[in-house]
Order: C-alpha cells, then sequence, then structure tokens
C-alpha cells in the first residue's frame, strides 16, 4: 500500500489573506498602555518605531487582511510549507494516535519567521524607511529579517541576545551572509545595554534586554523603524499563513486535527498553526484542543500572572496586558534560546484566560529526547524551540495509545536544527539539565510587578 | 500577474523509475578491471565490498530500474523537490533567459546524496549485513549515509577529508546526531592512513585517501560492507530520481531546457539531473545542452585524460575508464570538499568522450559570487559545490543577454549551504583564492599514469 506522506499545495491554492482572531474572540484584547501616562495608546502612537500600516493591523479588528501581492511573491520561495504524516514517529511509539507536522523549516531562514519578516520589511520599505533594528534570540528571527531587509534594500542591525552569539556562531554567520550587522546583547552601544552591564557584567542576555536596546536605537531616528519577531499582534497576524494552510492541507488529507500544539515563546508559532483552528471552534462549533508549549525555564503561560507589563526588560515599551513573570526575569540558558522571553503575546494571553486554549510546560531533557526520536524516525533535526511542540505531540500520541484511542495529532514544526547542532552535541554527552523554577523564584519576580500598575 | 514560481509533483505522480543510461549509450562503458589481474571484473568481483543488488546494477543494461517500495516511501520525507523558477535572479541579471533550478538542498541532509544513501542502504540490509564504512569530502554524503544507516539499523563509520572535518563541525556533528562515528582521514586506523601520514604529516587528506581507508577496513570483515557517494554506476543510477522529476516539472512548466547544468565532483549530482536530458537527445532527437561544472583547481574532466586509473589514492579499487588527473593527484583546500576528487564517474567519461555532454571549469571566487548573488535574490545560501552550478547558469544567462536570446536554463541545487558558512565567512572577509594549476602540474600528475597499464 503506498501512504500519502506529504500535503503540499499548489500555488493557486494557497491562501492570500491573514486572518485576524481579534475580530473573533469574545473577550477583546486590552489596548496597550503608553509607559508614562498609562493611556491607552491609538495606532499613530506606534509610528515613531512601526511603519503605519503595521501600526494599523496591529489595532485592527477586521477579520482577515489581504496578503500583499509582493508578499505572496517571496512567500512562494517556500511555501507552502509540506504538511507531513509521521508515520515512522506513529510506528516507533507503537500509538493508535495519527501525527501530522506543518514543516515550517523549510524556509530559506529555516524557520516560520519569514512569514512576518517578509511582510515587515515589504511595508517598512513602502513607507520609505531607510533602516532596521531588531532583537534576535535564538538567531531565527535575526536571520529572517536579514533576508527580508536585503531583499528589499533596508539596513538592518541584529542584537542578539548574547548566550546565543556565543552558541549560535553560523546563525551570525547567515545574517551576515545576507549583509546584516550582529552586536551580541546586552552590548555598550545603547544606555539600556551599558546599564545591564554595569550591573551583571556577565549577563548572558534575553530577548527582553536586546528588546531594550533595538528600541532605544529605532527611536532616535525618523528613517529608523524597529522591527518585532513575536509577541505582537501583527506579527501574529502574518503567521496565520500557517494554520490556514494547515487548514487546506487537513481537508485534502481527509482528515481533521483532535489536538493541535506549537512551541510557545512570544506565541507567533503558535498563534501561526493554532488561531484558524480557534476560529473553527469559535465560529463553527469545533473542539480542537489547542495546547502552547513552553520550557519548564521560562513557564509564563503556567505559572505567570496576567497582568499589564513591559514588553522589554528596561521598560522602554508600551505596558501589554499578558501572562508574564515579570519584565526583569531572567531565564536559564536553555538551548530553546527563542523561548527564553518572559511575556507571551496579548491575544494569546486573552485567549488563556478565556479558556480558549491550554499550555503546558516541558523540561528541557525531555525535549531533547523528543528531538533525537524525531531526528531519527522523520530524518529532520529540528530547532532546540520546536522539540517542545514534538514531545507534547510524543506525550498526547502516548496518551491516546493508554486510551485506545486513535486521535489526530497536528504540531507545528517551527524550525529545522543544523544551526544549533552543538546543542545536539552537548545533550548526546549528557551535559545538559532541566531548570526547574522554585515557588518562591516565580513569586518573587511576579513580586516586583505589583509595583508597576 | 501571479508568477507560478515552485513547480512540484504529487506523490502519485512521482518516478517509480530509476534510468539506465548504459541502456542507451552508443558506446558501452568498458568494464571495470581487477587491479591486480587487469582482467575485466563481472558482478560477484564486487561482493565482497558491496551489496549484491547493488554489484548487479553495477553492470546492468536495463533501462528502467525499479524502486523498491521502502526506498519510495523514504523518498517521500522529501520527495519530489521543488522545481523553481529564479525570477529575482534573473531579474538581477537583467537576462531574457529563463532560468529554472531544482532544489536538492530540501532532503533531511540538506543535499542530493540521500537518494542513493537510502537505496544503498535499504539494500545492505535486507542482505543481512550489519556494518557500512564509507568516505565523505564535504560532508553532504556522510552525512546523508548517516541518516539512512539509522533508519535501517546499520552502524556506520565515516572516514572524512581531514580539511572538511576542521573546516566542518556541524557536519560531524549532524552525522553524530545520526549515530554514526567520525574519523579525520587519513588516519593511523588504517594502513592507507599511515602511509599517507609518514609520508604527508600535514596532508589535508582528499576523496582518494578516505575511500582508501573505507576500503580496506570494510574487506577486512564480511558483515561489513562498503559505500560510495558517488563514481559508480549504481549511485548514478539512484540519483537519476532528479531528472525524472525534473523532466515531468518542466513539462507542468510548459517549458523545456535548452541547457542543462550541474557541478561535478565523482558525477553523482549532474548525472542525476542530466541522464534523462541525455535520453531525450539520444532517443527523442532533442538537442538539450549538457554541461557539467568543475572547479578550475581539480579539472579532471576539461584538462585530465580518459584512461583505466584507481578509484582511490592506494590503489586497492578495480581500475576504471575514466578522466583522470591521477589517483594521487592532491587538489588544493577549496572549499567545495565534494568537487576534490580526481576522476570522473565512469559513464559520465564515456559520455564526454563521445561528446554527447560539455564540461567547464571555474574558479572558486567566481562561485562564491555566484552563491552570494543568489543567496541574495532566490533567498537560498547555496553549498559551495552547487555554486558551480550556478555560477555556469549565470554564464549562459549573460550569453543569452548578448545574443537577445530566450534561452530555457536548468541547474541542479545540489544542496544547501547552511553548515558551510565559515566558507562565506571567508569570502566576504577576502580571504579566499582562485587556484589554477600550470600546464607542467597537470603533465607530473598525469605521467604517472602511464606506468599503469
Amino acid at each position: 500500500m503506498k501512504q500519502i506522506k506529504k500535503i503540499l499545495l499548489t500555488e493557486q491554492e494557497m491562501p492570500t489573506t491573514w486572518y485576524n482572531i481579534a475580530a473573533d474572540m469574545p473577550n477583546k484584547p486590552l489596548p496597550p498602555l503608553h509607559p508614562g501616562t498609562k493611556q491607552p495608546l491609538k495606532p499613530e502612537d506606534l509610528y515613531p518605531l512601526f511603519a503605519e500600516e503595521l501600526a494599523k493591523q496591529e489595532f485592527s479588528t477586521e477579520r482577515y487582511i489581504e496578503i500583499p501581492d509582493e508578499v505572496q511573491d517571496l512567500y512562494k520561495i517556500w511555501r507552502s510549507t509540506p504538511l507531513v504524516r509521521a508515520y515512522a514517529l506513529e510506528k516507533a511509539l507503537d500509538t493508535p494516535a495519527k501525527i501530522y507536522f506543518k514543516n515550517e523549516g523549510t524556509s530559506p531562514a529555516g524557520s516560520h519567521k519569514p512569514n512576518t519578516a517578509i511582510a515587515q520589511a515589504y511595508y517598512n520599505y513602502k513607507q520609505g524607511i531607510k533602516r532596521i533594528t531588531t532583537e534576535t534570540g535564538g538567531g531565527q528571527w535575526g536571520t529572517a529579517l536579514s533576508f527580508a531587509c536585503q531583499h528589499f534594500g533596508l539596513d538592518l542591525k541584529v542584537f542578539m541576545v548574547k548566550v546565543s552569539y556565543n552558541q549560535k556562531p553560523y546563525r551570525k554567520l547567515m545574517m551576515n551572509t545576507w549583509g546584516s550587522d550582529v552586536i551580541p546583547s546586552p552590548s555598550e552601544l545603547t544606555a539600556a545595554g551599558r546599564k545591564i552591564l554595569s550591573e551583571f557584567p556577565d549577563s548572558p542576555g534575553s530577548l527582553g534586554i536586546a528588546i531594550s536596546e533595538a528600541v532605544e536605537l529605532a527611536a532616535q531616528d525618523p528613517l529608523t523603524n524597529y522591527s518585532l519577531g513575536s509577541v505582537l499582534n501583527h506579527v501574529l497576524l502574518h503567521q496565520t499563513i500557517i494554520g490556514e494552510e494547515a487548514l487546506l492541507q487537513m481537508e485534502k488529507a481527509g482528515d481533521e486535527p483532535d489536538i493541535v500544539i506549537g512551541c510557545f515563546g512570544g506565541g507567533s508559532n503558535f498563534a501561526g498553526i493554532s488561531f484558524p483552528f480557534i476560529r473553527r471552534n469559535l465560529k463553527e462549533g469545533k473542539h480542537t484542543r489547542v495546547i502552547a508549549v513552553e520550557p519548564q525555564s521560562c513557564p509564563k503561560l503556567t505559572r505567570g500572572k496576567f497582568q499589564y507589563d513591559f514588553g522589554d526588560t528596561v521598560g522602554l515599551t508600551p505596558l501589554l496586558p499578558m501572562y508574564t513573570l515579570g519584565h526583569d526575569f531572567q531565564p536559564a540558558s536553555i538551548h530553546a534560546g527563542g523561548l527564553r522571553y518572559h511575556g507571551a503575546g496579548v491575544l494569546v494571553s486573552q485567549l488563556l484566560k478565556d479558556q480558549l486554549m491550554e499550555a503546558v510546560a516541558i523540561p528541557q531533557l525531555e525535549t531533547f529526547e523528543a528531538g533525537i526520536l524525531f531526528a531519527k524516525t522523520e530524518g529532520i533535526i529540528p530547532a532546540p524551540e520546536s522539540t517542545h511542540a514534538i514531545a507534547q505531540a510524543i506525550r498526547e500520541a502516548k496518551i491516546a495509545k493508554e486510551e485506545g484511542k486513535a486521535k489526530t495529532i497536528l504540531f507545528n514544526l517551527s524550525g529545522h536544527g543544523m544551526i544549533d547542532l552543538f546543542a545536539y552535541e552537548q545533550y548526546l554527552g549528557g551535559n545538559l539539565q532541566n531548570f526547574e523554577l522554585s515557588d518562591q523564584e516565580i513569586a518573587q519576580s511576579l513580586n516586583k510587578l505589583e509595583k508597576l500598575m
């Protein structure tokens, strides 16, 4: 019997709109607040940092937003991404569950990040912006934006979290190959960086710190904008191309997922795979379970607090209503650099509060074990971030086996791990560990939030 | 206007046979000879080193050979590979030519090599072989075979050319992740390695030396076989899946290539993309130009000699009738490690001798310049090997512009360069050079061949 393994879409079948979940949420997300006045922000307030079109998308309540032709054309370099049935993984787990994954690792940068990088670079270019600043954790975002910026002739400066800068030299080289300037963060280039370095000279950095640095530089020049790879509504919006494709592909496969899983940093790949399925739950009476998977060492969804907090460490960004561990929370130096962020995107936070999705936290060693099993069975070495989604898919497949139920599981493989091989070397050499936070540590970090509002 | 960028095949449309060009060649390839007796070999003579099925394929004159179901199923992990129209590259070159490429970089190992690795591992596994030895240059082959061997539960020992071992630590890590043992060659593990080290303690290694080492170990144990990633007829056979797909995809695109281009090490990716097009030239009266591109520093096709020579450096393999620079030719340490081989496959050598294909040599700097332009336009960082094919495609596109002709060019992107980023760093830093051999150097190397037959 010849089994169908990959389901593809032709270019004619590809979705031409992004999905804005704000249109369908029973409780609309709370507005971002000005960090000084604590008054709700309007799109105009974001113009100093973001392209106007992106600022408008941030506040939009339109259900569907047209993908510009130029962006659709660039998407075609790698999209649609394959929806793959993981027969070999199923066999290894001896599970009655059907496991599908959406492979976002096939993009030029190796992850889902170009979905929004291209859109953001395009809108900035169209508006006449010349320079972009950004931050990157695992390097996936910086790579994606480097590719996008060089395509539109924009200069790019990337603040790369220092621990990743040191762990992932190839990521830096990829960004350089696409013409960007990469700076380990915290750096001496900004007041924010100097402040951290004076207090913690050996700081491994964090996404929050790197954001502070990138925002600070962008705010100083009208032709320089800032670009964020996750968290914000417009970023999540652009990623919904993943789930929109997956919906069509699952239909082609003649199947329907009972469970949809994404790893969770700020929310972008998770939102991308899941929001179109949440739409079906809200509008079509479906009951697909939707699960965000965060690292045990950075558990904002499962152990954080829902409240207004800064998006960065130093406190330059607007206040956002989100699940957070506190903006100066310093996560352990795990290899899933892209998941080391203190807060969750506003849309996802509201959905979690309203119990329209679930969240779990998984220890580092379990995720690498899952990554190795996936590499051995499905032939793809996954990014350390993506191993979190795989680990949860495996947990669900084992539950399905215990229950004797042929559930259908879909997870997003947010990226491949070819640039993260030192992480696997360390895991295989027995040099990695789990990082479980005590209740006291969490409480201490959250206590500081009390003073904020 | 929405342009179609990628042409895909559904799994139902995928070819189910490999193409054996020996069936259609006007002059059949000369037989391999026993290195001692100089008598023609028969399939049985290869059984000590190769699976019987592979040995039979080596001598087969069947036109089409069925791809086993198990191999077809594994191919589906990434095949069919996309046929992509390089609109952005065309635009950058301002050429009337249409440029297509077949993207073999989408495989788990990042190159075309798994096409034969999976087939070879499968036939060995079926025959009850337990262990495989092999060599690898750039690391693409070793990675591919690591993936294939772990799938079928075979132990694998990879002799990796020392210069690549040092330049490409991630390649080694990828092989380790898939469970193989990787040894820098020349090594102290074998008599062949020890001989080279005693004469040239600082030898950077070569494919020829690494082959000697792998063959020596395999010959000592009946349950250990040897596996080669290029050169041999059965290897080229398995790669024809590339060209068979490309034929169908070009048809879907409503287009036909005037020129087909592949980079050239031992001949496997070149044969893969081109043999089905040569069949059309031979059988259907088509006139597609077929061009192999080798590095200026290792010019066996353009400056070598057609004669019997060893496949390895030390002289353990059968004598093969091929274009060669001499089996102890030591190529410069260019970054396109996979193209640093002294000889050309038997089938390709005969086709070149019979003027059924062309060959060109391109200097290293031109290839990296082409690679950077490709990364900037098409968004994919190519392997240093593949940049040779890109460079020739660019040359042809420029000629088309001069002639004002809308030619159609198809090249094989044999692999991506994400694991080769140090090469780009060195190029961008101005630290690479060309290596042009003098006539005297070539003559010296070829002179030693006189004594051989």
